[in-house]
């Protein structure tokens, strides 16, 4: 039996360590001899950047840890192989490097554009003749893939927005017998509304959840947020809104971008960089009055491992584990997903989907699960959302803080890449 | 014996409701018999928001649910008191108001602008002879009262943005094999580090904490900070910078207002605001030409009580409690501080302080804890602060979110102030 790498890609999430558990689990459980990880993807493999997991990874213990650390703990990179057909050249460095290790099974954590490289590199073999195999492990907090039910990382950053959000909206209910107070929430997805629209989750008998929520699905328009906002400011003192970091406006402008010409500059004689939540939130500020606030969770939502839904966690774990033993029965050029029988009591199987079809789609939000005024998600995306979020797992801790596993001092394995 | 009402103020911390639930719980336990809370402090209470508190929590599940929940329970405010002198017509209203509801004992929790307030009042009862007693109950985030070792909401704060920090070092790690990642957090804190500088708990030994921490006690000079950031780009690849809000320039400028002038506008017309953080970051993407990265926590640093510290919370219930003892034993004009016996292991206690000498005083971080490059924080720094983000509370769960305690429906007890 040939030897095993696997590759972390794409932006990182707060599980994609727990696929990589599993998959290192299910590659001990059957007998995989040469366990070896990627630094830094695709990218520091194409360097020879490769380490030894096996030898890493011999006490268990260490597996339970690294499922409770934030990151890409082998690196990731965003960088997307050239087609086969056009750069032959990176294929054959790239399968000349897999002889090297009698690599034959090849797994690959990531999103749209990592599921790309298994199906360039799985095609490429074919085309070639080539007995290495290729398989997908999914991974976004964007949960944008296709043909998945949801994609792990997604489930553990919902459940850091929708939690933010409703510690958030108290604080900003404290004050009030003041004027109103906005705060105006940026959420991470580009294209898809899908984390946008898990801070509904935050509405519960205590908490009222976000007055407003915009996915970039529509088209937005200015004067009518400004207008509503006006309007729900007359009944309740404080407003919150989350939006999306990729609102377009009509004409196809994203909203983080109006106005942001190059003669934008500060004192410093800087270029001010601002996102749609801030640019919303001076827009009431200036338009109404209000003391307004924007917010963005940033990196934290998806790095924020000390606040992993469970079933996420364990989801991610069993793709990985998953797609080792479909690697090992053969199977190439598929990336594993994840199909729900029943949301409530939550029951959820496994099952493989040709990356073609997968690689380069983006699964945006149903229209349908958008209200028809285009300003918040329904009872679909509620009872689609709601079990994704369920149960914790609790960090170690040392001193008060979070323990994490960290790649540091291991050396990489000879490779011409790397040789002094 | 008279009864007793309690109200919180200014900003929200993630334990400001174990101090009212210690409080709480003392009152009961001394047979108070009217247990009162103001809605929004002072604010509310001179329009006559008054809620029973004694009928509210009969349940005793209640108050540690009440622990468990972020922002300010009865509702907060910003407003400082006139001074007694000046407007007695506002102190006679209050006493009116006192006297209405047969109340002897007056507790604030609070930081510098409350500790006034209970000045104020202890000081307008001691000229008019007057018998009720005041007390003030310690809460900032920011750390800045004086005689007490550190305040309630501090500790939990810490641990946020040193577990943040920590989880987002290892995000911004995770793209090692590319150019270099620069980003820089803005941390709370107008005109005293001590948060900003707990950002260095994250640097343990697997996190190398930030590279470069800046607090508002000593002027900041950007051509020395872009010139540090460069350098430490050519040694590895995550760059990550703390930086307090309140930064200044050597000449007394907020680095956050620095070229914020009217002119400056977006193309919607509206004035653009922007923290510190984001212009030092825009600084170096413009200077040095690097992906540089702002992220705020924001509101998240002082309502994120799923991951408050033990420490914290249990002192927090504690000064609340004790607040009430005291007041029973006959003291007013007080705030309760809490004494480090040792650091380790951890020993406190509590004993009481004059107001006068608290009230609007701001402690800031010595100098000699401060690197003398001004970069960083020392050992005493650290040692310092190590104690106060130790254990855990675990959050109440329901459908995967932290449960909160809400204050909804809740009639006002009768009084001028809010009859139809």
């Amino acid at each position: 039996m040939g030897n095993m790498i696997i590759g972390q890609s794409g932006g990182p999430t707060a599980v994609i360590n727990s696929s990589l558990a599993g998959a290192i689990k299910a590659a001990k459980a059957n007998g995989i001899e040469g366990i070896y990880g990627m630094r830094f993807g695709i990218e520091g493999f194409l360097q020879g950047q490769v380490v030894d997991l096996g030898n890493l990874f011999t006490d268990l213990h260490d597996l339970s840890l690294l499922k409770r650390t934030p990151a890409a703990f082998l690196g990731s990179c965003r960088y997307k192989l050239p087609a086969w057909e056009k750069d032959e050249e990176t294929y054959r460095k790239i399968f000349a490097l897999l002889e090297q290790f009698d690599i034959d099974k090849f797994l690959y954590i990531g999103g749209n554009d990592s599921m790309d490289t298994i199906q360039q590199l799985a095609d490429y073999a074919a085309a070639h003749g080539r007995s290495e195999r290729f398989m997908g492990i999914p991974k976004t907090i964007d949960n944008d893939l296709p043909f998945t039910d949801h994609t792990p990382g997604f489930g553990s950053a919902a459940k850091f927005v929708a939690t933010s959000m409703k510690e958030m909206i108290q604080d900003n209910e404290s004050f009030g017998a003041t004027d109103p107070r906005i705060a105006v929430v940026e959420i991470m997805g580009r294209n898809a509304g899908w984390l946008t629209g898990a801070t509904v989750l935050s509405k519960d008998p205590e908490c009222c959840g976000p007055d407003l929520i915009y996915l970039p699905e529509l088209p937005f328009d200015e004067d009518d947020f400004v207008a509503r906002v006006e309007r729900i400011a007359k009944t309740k003192k404080s407003v919150v809104v989350a939006v999306s970091e990729g609102l377009r406006l009509a004409d196809g402008t994203l909203v983080c971008n109006y106005g942001m010409d190059a003669s934008y500059t500060d004192a410093f004689g800087h270029r001010q960089l601002s996102g749609a939540g801030r640019m919303l939130s001076n827009a009431l500020s200036y338009r109404l009055g209000y003391k307004s606030r924007a917010i963005e969770f940033s990196l934290l939502q998806r790095c924020a491992t000390h606040m992993a839904s469970r079933v996420d966690v364990d989801e991610a774990y069993n793709v990985g584990y998953i797609a080792v033993t479909k690697i090992l029965e053969g199977e190439t050029g598929k990336m594993v997903t994840i199909q729900v029988e029943s949301r409530e009591p939550y029951v959820s199987r496994y099952e493989l989907h040709d990356v073609h079809g997968i690689a380069n789609v983006e699964k945006k939000v149903p229209l349908d699960w958008i209200t028809p005024d285009g300003t918040y998600v329904t009872r679909e995306f509620v009872n689609y959302v709601k079990p994704l979020v369920i149960g914790t797992i609790s960090p170690y801790y040392a001193a008060g803080l979070p323990k994490h596993l960290k790649l540091r001092n291991v050396p990489l394995c000879p490779s011409p890449g790397n040789e002094p």
